[in-house]
């Protein structure tokens, strides 16, 4: 017999009944049922019930094991009473009579139980971690996030790509986020860089003639704590292309992501259609890059009905360059009382207010109430009311001024409408790509132009493009958006010096500057770049979308806390005196 | 048509004459017959010769293309001409007219060539390393790497692993090399270290329940350089299994590693019988703890013949404690011009020289000769040739003192004597288990008691074992061998505390320094900790192995130099004063 077990803990049918086993699991539960000791004995597949009364000969053994002891058994197969079936679990005909035992590994007291569904303050399920991951919730979530991985692994190589790995310890990379650095002891007072994505390598490897990249990538950024990003490190799938063009990479990438949420979704409804929404309707319509088109609203410019209106808060307004007025439908919203509420709503987010107008049975059939739709009379109301589409029963919110100070609040209030109208679809991942980027923005403050996103996208219309306004210039640089959440981000690459030369030039950087901070890839370009184009996906965020948790820690095997500290392993730590000594440094002493 | 190409260079074969298509790739090489140019146009994927002569509205533009440079050509595809018919690559039937052409990417002159086998300094390839990963030689490496990997992850998911990723930014681990540290921001004058290897958090995830673990690890140490050695990084198939024995860990991993060799050997003999080897043989019959067994010399202890022998050197040197004299046989070896030879290279290694015996034709028959045949006289050499198994014609040398003094040279000569005399086979791969380490060995010098290798070992025979001589203690700890290369190393590990604690005593450590040192494992080893081993692999050797070279950086696409420098990207750099002053660190001034 094996040392440790024949069996699995989820293996055991009644056709196994009369043999004898040996289990090896972790005491998942014990129940003293008049002096006969019922064990739920707990390995990675599963639980099988073993039980002991005082025939057996290790009854007195088996009476001192607690929650967690991890334990080996030997005993008989036997059927359970009929009545005492458990049909949810596969061992649930059977259970076991304990005649040996042998404790594997004993638990002290425990600081998080493993049954059950307390709850317990993150710090502590991070300290011991160890006994947070054996609860199922987690044992699922792990096992999803390695599915999801090998998943997307088989998908790529089934379309001809090849995973290359890059480089981790290396030169900065220009993703303009902050590095982690690993001082050098080989020469000392240098440093190297933990990659934050390994974009020039990817570009390198095309330079290289290798056709089709891809790589379950760790990268590193050095970035301040929050709930949907982990301190340090995260996954991304990154992709690269030779010889694409933007639809090119799409075509490539939409069956891969769609059969990963098909696949993990667990029946959720998959949209099919992605449809490709500029980066400018997108703010106008969602209010953000990053539109959850579960929820169907659609905003929409109404400005023209309120140049000149009696709602003079709006009329002013309008009456400075570059103010809208910008309306956000809400079907079954048409209630003083929901609307009041989202009005207060705004009111708590910081804004003065929104204004609103809902529709109601009137005496003519449908009316228009509230006070901005007597200010600007029943003409435009019924204008406005029929650019939305709106009828008896619904609602319509409105902000003004300046879309940029107001855009990214009416994204949050869509949110919110939508889920308290129930407009908003459960079980279903809506897609979209967010296309046609603007290359450049400009910093209010100083007037500067500057990147906005990524400066190694190809600019839409190449060299020409760069001659008109900086501010015109689009990129061929695109998201993807997945219910809210941006889980891919690529473009397709400038891999023409010249071009590369003029796009920095517009922000402001020359020649000699771009050689000096990007110099591998400028090199690189010298000898017969290819067009390339790629994309990255957020496996942290798509293994959480799947698991349907907003918290990444809880799709991380060991995640660091939020200050950015590993608590069961202790790190960051001191360094000796030694280590500091072979790599030619000193701490600054704080205070 | 597509922007780019409607094939790739590896796709047009005679069922394509007539077609109009679209080819884009790099100018592998230009020839100009006559007026007519013909061009090796090469992607990712073959190579197409495309030509072009007057009649071509494009000719003078493609008279000015140069190599590597990437071009797009439009063009007609024609049958060749029977007698210039290609069988070496797939489009060798026909070519392409070319009617237009694009300059995707301009080279400029070129550092070193694609085309061609021209050797360059190790630098410059590094330096250049996307022109040198073009050659055909690199792009087969890096594809062989890729597919190897893939293989191992498809071979893994087939048994029931899951790949978990494990933190890269971490706690010190107690591999014992030297960790390369990471600065924390946050926490300044705090460090993470880069993990050398998985080993602590994949016992971990045993704790934690999960049964099978695998993960394409990269490991980082902070190391000297050597030729068959990343000055950084490396990459581990890295595994751990629960409830397992030494013998299921065996059983579990050849038929994964015995597959990837049968898959990429190049049809290689695969040995399918692995000798389990204890350390202490390894070391007497063949010198080393990783043995090429592909080469049939078994080395043999034949003191008994030399005490008390005419051989006034090797039987004084036997009245001392502890040594031996053992016998390297030679088959084939037996010419006095061999004998010298190897003698030769036994004195240019260091040594004194090798006794040897050589056996020929004699008057009765077989006849030892040589001078140490003479100082023992018929009888011993006799018994010697007996015992060896050898005859006329063969050879044996023969070194003696204390066994760690010669072991290694031993090995390394068995190594030569293979060689020279053809008896080590080529095209096969032989693996063997070498098991039963040591768990502890004395220091030399100061005669302390120190672990060996991995102190997580459990050792054979548990608590009781760790009572008598610690010298004698063996390990659960194994490593796989594969034609002179350890390929694989591992352990079952030691879970149980108690043992631990009293393993690390005998080696100096009390109970504290443990808890403080590993604090992360001991922690959760007090919570049911199952039984569990496992062991991890060499990606990199396994594939110098599988692409018969032995030098790492030909199989790994973005190596650092020798002096852990990567030419390319230039890192090592110097940071700037402010990512100091984050950091809260000094650079002390080396002079």
């Amino acid at each position: 017999m094996h040392a440790y077990r024949t069996h699995t803990c989820a293996e055991l049918t009644s056709a196994d009944v009369g043999q004898t086993v040996r289990l090896s699991g972790w005491v998942h539960r014990v129940r003293d049922h008049g002096g006969i000791l019922f064990i739920d004995l707990r390995d990675h597949y599963g639980i099988t019930q073993v039980l002991c009364d005082p025939d057996s000969p290790v009854f007195s053994e088996v009476e001192k094991v607690r929650a967690e002891w991890c334990i080996r058994i030997d005993g008989t197969v036997k059927a359970r009473d009929p009545e005492l079936i458990n049909p949810k679990i596969p061992t649930g005909e059977i259970e076991v009579f304990v005649r040996d035992m042998e404790v594997l590994g004993r638990a002290t007291e425990l600081p998080l139980q493993v049954f059950g569904d307390q709850e317990y303050p993150e710090e502590t399920r991070l300290r011991y971690r160890y006994l947070d991951l054996r609860r199922e919730a987690m044992q699922e979530n792990m096992k999803l996030r390695s599915d999801v991985v090998a998943s997307m692994r088989r998908r790529m190589w089934e379309i001809g790509f090849r995973e290359y790995q890059t480089p981790i310890i290396t030169a900065s990379s220009p993703e303009g986020a902050r590095d982690f650095l690993v001082p050098s002891r080989l020469h000392p007072g240098k440093f190297y860089a933990l990659p934050q994505a390994p974009q020039q390598f990817k570009q390198l490897i095309m330079v290289s003639g290798f056709d089709k990249y891809f790589q379950i990538a760790p990268c590193f950024r050095d970035e301040d704590p929050r709930a949907d990003r982990s301190p340090t490190d995260f996954y991304q799938l990154d992709m690269e292309m030779s010889f694409v063009t933007q639809q090119d990479v799409f075509d490539t990438v939409q069956p891969v992501i769609d059969g990963i949420f098909e696949e993990f979704g667990n029946g959720a409804k998959v949209d099919k259609h992605w449809p490709q929404i500029s980066y400018k309707d997108a703010a106008l319509w969602y209010g953000t890059d990053k539109p959850d088109l579960r929820n169907p609203i659609k905003m929409q410019d109404v400005s023209e009905h309120f140049r000149g209106s009696g709602f003079a808060i709006f009329a002013k307004l309008l009456e400075q360059e570059g103010t809208e007025i910008r309306a956000i439908p809400a079907q079954g919203g048409g209630s003083r009382k929901f609307c009041d509420r989202m009005n207060a709503y705004a009111q708590k987010e910081g804004l003065p207010g929104m204004g609103y107008i809902f529709w109601r049975e009137g005496e003519n059939g449908v009316e228009a109430a509230g006070p901005l739709a007597k200010n600007i009379g029943p003409e435009r109301t019924e204008a406005i009311r029929r650019q939305l589409g709106l009828g008896k029963g619904d609602a319509a919110f409105f902000l003004g001024g300046k879309p940029k100070s107001f855009e990214a609040f009416a994204g949050r209030a869509r949110n919110v409408i939508g889920e308290e109208l129930g407009l908003t679809e459960k079980d279903r991942f809506a897609f979209c790509w967010v296309v046609d980027f603007p290359m450049y923005e400009k910093d209010d403050e100083t007037g500067e132009i500057d990147f906005s996103h990524n400066p190694f996208s190809m600019p839409q219309g190449g060299l020409e493009a760069l001659d008109g306004d900086p501010l015109e210039v689009l990129g061929w640089q695109y998201d993807l958006a997945c219910n809210g959440y941006e889980i891919l981000s690529g473009a397709i690459r400038n891999h023409r010096l010249d071009i590369m030369f003029k796009a920095f030039g517009l922000a402001g950087y020359d020649e000699a500057e771009v050689r000096r901070r990007f110099g591998g890839m400028v090199n690189a370009f010298q000898y017969g770049a290819p067009p390339h184009g790629g994309c990255a996906a957020g496996i942290d965020r798509i293994v959480m979308l799947l698991a349907g948790t907003s918290n990444i820690r809880e799709v991380i095997m060991f995640p660091m806390n939020q200050r950015a500290e590993d608590l069961m392993m202790s790190a960051p730590s001191e360094p000796s005196p030694e280590q500091l000594m072979e790599l030619g440094l000193r701490v600054i002493p704080q205070d």
